[in-house]
């Protein structure tokens, strides 16, 4: 395969495999240099983290809401759910999700608790779905659903509107259900609706959400913001029993601050959903590639005539498989994707497909 | 108390609170940042996190071992523990374990398993100990000791001596037991020992060790090292169920490397550890004030006249309390301590014992 | 509806909610109270254990057997499936199963396993139905499946063929996994497949069973048994813990003895099969009686008009519902079921339904 | 030492290694055949768990009680435990006991929280020793010391009196602490003092109790009881998933409901307590045997000369090593004990003695 490979347009620079293949945007890095000034003390007694959570408190419109900043994703939403769970309950989930198709099954293992994962045709719950799963409430036989969680924007790369999520929340609380939100990329689904993340978060009626810094551009580091009040009180305990609380936690705070400042986060986002888009644009018309649907953030799902030409596109430039039935694979842009990566990967993908008709 | 702290020296720019209260050694902030050039895969398909990992395997010299690099120490020491035992088996430690006191039951929670938790006079196991707490072995009634954990050097601040390691590892596999070492300090102590870490590792036969990272000068991240064969095998679903996988884990990477070029880990360590000795030879003989022992590491503790006294001392540079009813604390130094800051602290501690004598 | 109540022919004596509302066969019970003589050494350590155990394995051909008595049907799955699993991994069995819908979670808490729920149309999982659920084997971010979990008969009250089962045991074995079989009606399984339990067990390549006693006639009690050698090696470890170590255990080794005991367990069964059988052919062809498929075991499933009719069944004589939105019960028989029975019930039935026609 | 044994008197019918190794009281062998007439919903729905309930809330003077029939005694304890803890509380008890060092740490697997073992000179916590093991309060690297486990009789044969229990009680409730009382032994307990078992519950400010049957002579069955309104409020829950619910529940209700008529429990335990007091009395000021301190409950310890002469009272007649060291075992009367038995085991244990001095 590699003669053919040579054969092929330059691969791009940027990596199209997934948006935590991107490294850390110069400013994060910037601030956690400039955090590395003196001693502070250590697990959250340090100005950064002060100030970081004043603005994501600020940001969220949510003066008292209670934040744990955590490692990774992973321990996050692991952190969240947690502090909502009591071992017999449940969480009603789309089957898409994060939580319950890639974590290795850390929610059952830390908190016990079932997962209900609902087929969607596309990684969104829907309001009319919860109802004819909460049978057995009440029955000691049965696990108790507690928590509905969702992700902001999806791992099938699409989004819930304002419309949708709110009237989603209300109808889980209406049920006495609790919202969880894994925000991994928030900030994508925040650029992509015009900057109001409250119309996802606060304004939605949602209780708790993984704020995702990561794949936004940080090295690591998530938040974990409780928005209902009482739910985090016990969070300092769950997140160091949880094996989740950073030791020279500036450096988390840091980051933080940095993406919030003038907007950091949302511009980043931005232009990752925008070369998305370009590559849709690139794509579109051309014979042997159908991208799957238009995206709405960060994803591009592309279908290709063949397994060969997948196992060819990889090998030149690696993408992870979708379905892998249908040939389809995702091509995920990121705040380091730059125009010119798009246009090489475009004009590669075509090449290939090109071939393969 | 303002008043009279007032009236006190000028406190010292470092803290003597914890060793991570210091923030990041210079050449291993450099190697962040350097390592944010382009994308990398992510979750450890990375060259950083393939050079970090052979360079682990050099130092130790165990070409085999199992390496699996994670968030932070209470992760590490979960992990590493969790692929070791099943969940009626037990974990043998001092009562002065960081596992036994200072996780928040964190070994506990994630392997199921009991700690026994053993007194000892200065934070160090000794073979002669285990005996009396291998009693119930077959029986189902009893939990069932597996694993025999050690912190080098000790949260007493005290050191293994390579002549008490082997024996203390010799017993524990001649009663079928494993050996796990929590190596937070790790550095520090291989320091102390004229720099051959082996013997308080491979050589000493410690089975499978906590290759601290973040107290040696990182900013996060610690290694997991299986030296026995076949002990890590599964690490990585172990690593990640417990939301201790990096995904940008180069960044981790990058650090470890830079703390094992040139000793780096090595030289940081034994200036923190001269910097303790310092310390208790500008206290020494000083009228209201006992070093309780001659350090053997980065740690110093203290004697005060009172408990207003280490009130005192704590308004004006924070320690921690050791033991409260001897109005004891512990003085911990690090890379970042200068000798200013010891002349600073000690002239403060010499200033308010005088004071309460 | 007392009123309407009152109208109708006398209820049964015998419940047809659940098999478990059955008491005690007689000679079980009588053994209780023989085995009521003298003192005997708790946990197992006693003579009635040692046969108990003699006849499970001598009645499964399989000498070498691990068994391990238990409370309970959930205690009793929970504890074999233990053995078997490590927290990482996961069970596939139908979204039928009792162990993911009837046990309050409990695989899940006691194992940290996920349990992977497919859907089936009659409770039957089938060896073609596994190989698109074994994607992401070998990949740290998903939980690795290790275990079939099958229920003979199963919850919807069907059964196994021995052509059926072996080659599912067989597939699974070809994938790598082991199969564990729900054995809480075994006994009506194997009196309607002609009274050999080995066609479901030992001769199916079944690695690990739940051999149910309560459900067969016992007042409490099940056996789980290892026909693979090396899998129960730690069961007595993983039963403590469970808390289902039966002190006083010769009371639930007499049960056990009595059931094996010229096939007391086979006939007991039969008959409440038989009755099944029975109450089916009083209802067939009745106007507004559905028999919604010909029992095959001691279940037999009834649609009547409507939601009113399905409550008015329920106040008269108990049953419980299947499924709501077609008005579907499900009636158990038992061994303690009679034939007067059978006539009483079905002529409620017949009555309630021939008024809501 | 088959030669020696045969030298020795007749050993006793009885045995004295454990007040399980007992079977079950003629009374409530009855209830239990009696019980099994006609059907009876499963899981408590049937009349002789509400009889057996109001019962215990009528004995104990609490009339809302919240009471949960359980299998067993480490079930009942993992129940009741889990009921008033979330994972990183901790339980302070005796490391004397059952829950500690008996459990194979099923409490700590089940709850996830850790048990705070303390040494005491004769199995019973005292008031003063609360305090020490209170720092870390709030503190997250710690876990939250929460509830006080106590048991009564205790595991070294002695009992709190009503003097002592009662401000153990209100110390713990001053400190935060629920208190928890492992009733395995009460009824021996309850029959020491006088027959008043609110003494050592209800009125000594006990929270949630385990109400022992099966040492008391059930066959199987004990209670957890919760005396504290609110406590037990998801306890159906917390049962089902520990695998604890019995099936068949009236055979647990109807040997509670036999215990409790006409004080039997209490008979029955006085008498073994009587029997305890006669086998100390016929070994006092024997040479060679030391009855290490008077019988207060149904528990005798003994020293004898050596090692090999309780070796050769093991070949005789079993009882239990409880301090090789000392030589010392620990003998066990029970509802079925006879004087004959006493008279018997005395005259094998002298003349053991005697060979030994």
């Amino acid at each position: 395969m590699g003669a053919r490979v040579d054969e092929l347009p330059l691969p791009p620079l940027a990596s199209f495999a997934s948006d935590n293949a991107a490294g850390v945007l110069p400013e994060v890095m910037d601030a956690v240099v400039a955090a590395n000034e003196g001693p502070a003390l250590a697990y959250g007694a340090d100005p950064w983290t002060g100030r970081a959570t004043a603005a994501l408190r600020g940001l969220l419109g949510a003066p008292d809401a209670e934040v744990a900043l955590c490692w990774g994703g992973t321990g996050a939403n692991v952190v969240g759910l947690q502090c909502l769970l009591r071992p017999w309950e449940a969480v009603i989930c789309p089957d898409t999700a994060h939580i319950h198709v890639d974590e290795c099954g850390a929610p059952e293992r830390f908190t016990g608790c079932k997962l209900v994962a609902v087929p969607t045709p596309d990684g969104k719950l829907r309001a009319e779905q919860l109802p004819a799963l909460l049978h057995g409430l009440g029955d000691e036989h049965h696990v108790q659903p507690t928590v509905v969680s969702i992700t902001q924007s999806t791992e099938a790369g699409t989004l819930y509107q304002p419309d949708e999520l709110a009237p989603l929340a209300e109808a889980a609380h209406g049920h006495g259900l609790l919202v969880h939100l894994d925000g991994a990329r928030l900030a994508n689904a925040t650029a992509a609706l015009g900057g109001d993340v409250r119309a996802s978060t606060t304004s939605a009626g949602v209780d708790v959400l993984t704020f995702g810094a990561t794949k936004a551009g940080a090295m690591y580091g998530e938040a974990v913001v409780f928005l209902r009040p009482g739910l985090g009180e016990q969070v300092r305990f769950v997140r160091k029993q949880a094996a989740q609380l950073p030791s020279k936690m500036r450096f988390v705070s840091a980051q933080l601050e940095a993406l919030l400042t003038d907007d950091l986060w949302l511009r980043a986002a931005g232009h990752a959903n925008a070369m998305a888009a370009l590559l849709a644009e690139r794509l579109a018309g051309a014979e042997g590639v159908a991208v799957t649907r238009p995206p709405e953030v960060n994803a591009v799902f592309l279908r290709l005539p063949s397994a060969a030409a997948v196992a060819e596109l990889q090998a030149w430039s690696f993408v992870w498989d979708w379905d892998v039935a249908v040939h389809e694979v995702r091509a995920m842009t990121s705040f380091a994707t730059t125009e010119e990566d798009v246009d090489r990967f475009a004009a590669g993908v075509l090449a290939i497909a090109a071939r393969h008709v």
